[in-house]
C-alpha cells in the first residue's frame, strides 16, 4: 500500500483541510493517508479548541486514514523543531510521500531556495545572530538575515505556510529521508486572517472567533457538517471548547505562587522572563491583557505564549532536554479508519519504532509528558471530573469506518 | 493603660465572641483589649470564610481595640506551637493578661493540671510514643496517655477550649510571661455543634452552615447585626465567601502537575501522603470527597487539612523551618479603635518588636509568607482581580472609631 503524509492541528478540521486531503490523495495516488497531529497544545503556544479524541474524530471523517500524535515537545516547538518531529514520525510510519498546503505552491521552489541557503548558511547565520543583538525576536532577524542573501524572492518566507514547508522539506534533508515531498496551494484564506471571506474556505483563526461568538451558526458555511456539529455539541456542552482564558486562573495561581527561581526552571522562561511574567500577571484581569502587558520587541507573541504553556503544564528545561535528546521513540496511533488498519497491519513488521494504542501499557517519558499535560488540558475542560487520566491513558485509538 | 489579649479567628464573629469580649474587659478591668487573630488561613486548615480585613472590622466593631496578625506559620499549626506564636504577640504587646473561653471556666484548674503533668512529664510521653506507634494520630495518642497520667479529671481535656487554653497557660510559663490568664467558660455552644440551638449562641461550625445554606436568615440571630449584614454583603457579592471547595480547583491542579517528590517538599506532607494526596485527587469531583478519600487512622482530618493549606499555598519545608527558627519577629496591626490607637501610642517606646502597618515597607520573611499565602486567597475569592497584592501590602489598618 502507498501511503502519504500530512502534517496538522485541525483547530478545528475546516473546508480547507478537506480539499488538502482530497488534494493530497488525487495527487499522490496514495491508498492511506497518515496524519501526523498535535495533541492538545498547538505550535502557537494555546490550547486545542477541541481535545485531541474530538479532533481526531475529525481527521478521520474528513480523509485520513491514520492519525499518529505528534508528542506535546515537538508540537509546541519553534518551526525548525515542530518540522523536524513530523517528518521523522511520518517516515518512520513508513510514509512514502508527504504533502503540505503553502502559499507557493510550487515544490520545486522550496528545493531551489533551499540549496541557495544552504550555499551562503555561513552568510545567514551571521546575518540572524547581528540582528538578533539588534534585539530582534528569532523569527524576524531570521526574515530579514534572509531578505540580505542573493537568493531570488521566488519564494515568500514570510508567509507561515511556506516557512513551515521550507523546514519539512529541509528537515527531510536532514534526515536523509527518500520522502518525497509536494505542496499543494492553500485555496483563498491567508493564515492570519480574522474575518470570514466570501467563498466557503476561511482561516481556522477566524473560525475559531466566530465559534467563540454569540453566532456560531456564521461558521457553519466554512466546515464540513461532521465537524461543525461536533464543534457545536461541545460549545452547548457548557464550556467545552477550550483557549487560552480558560487556563488563565490556572497560569495565574501558578505564577503568584512560584518564586522567580522556580518559573526560571521552566523550559522556554529565560533571560528575565520570569519577572516580567510575575509582573504582568499582577494587573491582568485576562489573558489576553497579560500577553499585552508581557509582549515586547524581543520575544515573538507565539514564543511567549509557548513559555506561558509550559509553566502551565510546569514543564521543566531538564525534562524538556532529556526528551529532546533523541527523536521521537514511539508511533502513538490516535486513530484509524479500516484502510488506516490495513495499512498497519502490512507495514507493522518492517517499522523500526513501537506502536503505542494504549498508553497505560508504555513506559516513554515523552508519553508521561504527554499524560502530564492532558491533565492540565482535562483540567481547563471541566472542573467536575477527573475521567482525563482513564482518557489519556486507556483510551483504544478513535475507529472510523 | 491596661491591656488584655484574646487569641481569636472570628469566623465569623458571633454573639458568643461578643460576649467573651464583654467579659474579658469586665474581669480583667482592661483599657485595652488586643486581639491576635489569624490572618486568611485558620487553625484547622481552612481559608477563613471572609478575608482578615473584613473579619478585623468585626473585631473592632465588637470590641477589641487592637487586632495583630497571628503569622500563617503559627496560625495553621498544631495547639501547641499556635498557643505559642500567639501568647508571644501578646505578650511582645504588653498585655497585662490574657482572656481565654473555656468548657472549664476555672483557671486554677489549668494550673493544678499543668503542675501535675509535668510532674510526671517522662511518663507521659512515653505514652504518647506507645499509643503513636499503635497507629494513633497524635492528639488521639495525648488524650489516651494523659488519661493514663494519675490526675483527677477535674479538667476535660478532650474539649478543644480546654486543649488551647492549657496550651496558653504552658506557653505562657514557658515564656516566663508575667503576663496574667483569666479564663471565662464558654456558653452553650459546643465548639463542633453543627446545628444552630436554642437562645442567641451557636458554634461557628455551625453559623458557617447556615451561612452557605439558601436561608442565610436562620443565621442571623446568633450574630450581632454588623456581622450579619456584612456577611450577607459577601455573599451577594458573588462568591466572595471562602471555603474548601473554592479552592479544590487549584489544589487539583497542583497536585496533578507535581511529581510526588515535589509535594513532598512541602511541609507536613510526609511518610508517603504525597501519594496518598495523588491517588485521592484522581477519583474525586469536590474537596470533601477528596479528604473522605485520604482520611486514615494515622491522621486527624485537621492534620490533613492543613497539609493541603501548605500545598495550596506551596509552603516548602525549608522556608517554614526557617520561619519557626526563631519566635515572631514583628508585631503586623490589621486594625484598630481610637483606644487602640492611644494604647500604641502609650507603649510604643517599650516595645522590643517592629511595628508593621504597611507591609510594602517592610522584609520580614514572615510577611513574605503572609502576602504569598494572601494571593492565593485572593485568587479564591474573585478570578476577576488581583488588587489583593496592593491590598496586602499597603492596605493601611482598618480604623474604627
Amino acid at each position: 500500500m502507498r501511503a502519504t503524509g500530512v502534517v496538522v492541528e485541525y483547530n478545528p478540521f475546516h473546508n480547507g483541510h478537506y480539499y488538502h486531503l482530497q488534494e493530497s490523495r488525487n495527487i499522490t495516488q496514495a491508498d492511506c493517508i497518515i496524519a501526523v497531529m498535535s495533541g492538545n497544545f498547538l505550535q502557537r503556544g494555546e490550547p486545542a479548541l477541541l481535545s485531541k479524541w474530538k479532533r481526531t474524530k475529525m481527521a478521520l471523517l474528513g480523509g485520513a486514514d491514520l492519525v499518529i500524535e505528534l508528542p506535546y515537545a515537538y508540537a509546541t516547538s519553534h518551526a525548525p523543531r515542530f518540522a523536524f518531529g513530523s517528518i521523522f514520525l511520518l517516515q518512520a510510519a513508513g510514509a512514502d510521500s508527504f504533502c503540505f498546503g503553502s502559499e507557493s505552491g510550487n515544490v520545486s521552489v522550496f528545493h531551489e531556495t533551499l540549496d541557495l541557503a544552504n550555499s551562503q548558511d555561513q552568510d545567514y547565520q551571521a546575518n540572524v545572530s547581528e540582528y538578533m543583538s539588534q534585539g530582534f525576536s528569532y523569527p524576524s532577524a531570521a526574515a530579514k538575515a534572509y531578505g540580505q542573501l542573493n537568493i531570488p524572492l521566488t519564494l515568500d518566507l514570510s508567509k507561515p505556510n511556506n516557512i513551515l514547508g521550507y523546514e519539512y522539506i529541509r528537515a527531510s534533508r536532514e534526515l536523509g529521508s527518500a520522502i518525497k515531498p509536494f505542496t499543494i496551494k492553500r485555496k483563498n484564506a491567508d493564515y492570519h486572517d480574522v474575518v470570514l471571506g466570501k467563498g466557503d474556505i476561511a482561516s481556522a483563526t477566524a473560525i475559531r472567533e466566530a465559534v467563540f461568538s454569540h453566532d456560531i451558526e456564521k461558521a457553519a458555511s466554512y466546515m464540513p457538517a461532521f465537524t461543525f456539529d461536533l464543534v457545536k455539541e461541545e460549545k452547548q456542552n457548557k464550556g467545552a471548547l477550550m483557549n487560552w482564558e480558560r487556563f488563565y486562573p490556572l497560569l495565574r495561581y501558578q505564577l503568584l505562587s512560584s518564586s522567580p527561581c522556580e518559573l526560571n526552571r521552566f523550559y522556554e522562561v529565560e533571560e528575565g522572563l520570569e519577572n516580567r511574567m510575575i509582573e504582568a500577571m499582577k494587573e491582568s484581569e485576562s489573558f489576553q491583557s497579560f500577553m499585552t502587558r508581557l509582549k515586547t520587541k524581543r520575544y515573538t507573541w507565539t514564543r511567549l505564549q509557548r513559555a506561558c504553556l509550559h509553566v502551565l503544564n510546569k514543564i521543566q528545561k531538564d525534562d524538556m532536554h532529556r526528551i529532546l535528546d533523541a527523536p521521537p521513540a514511539y508511533l502513538r496511533i490516535l486513530g484509524m479508519t479500516e484502510t488506516g488498519r490495513e495499512y498497519l497491519g502490512s507495514v507493522k513488521k518492517s517499522l523500526e519504532l513501537p506502536l503505542v494504542t494504549t498508553v497505560s501499557k508504555h513506559d516513554f517519558e515523552g508519553l508521561k509528558m504527554e499524560a502530564k499535560t492532558s491533565l492540565v488540558y482535562a483540567q481547563g475542560a471541566s472542573l467536575n471530573r477527573l475521567d482525563a487520566e482513564k482518557e489519556e491513558y486507556n483510551t483504544p485509538p478513535v475507529m472510523v469506518k
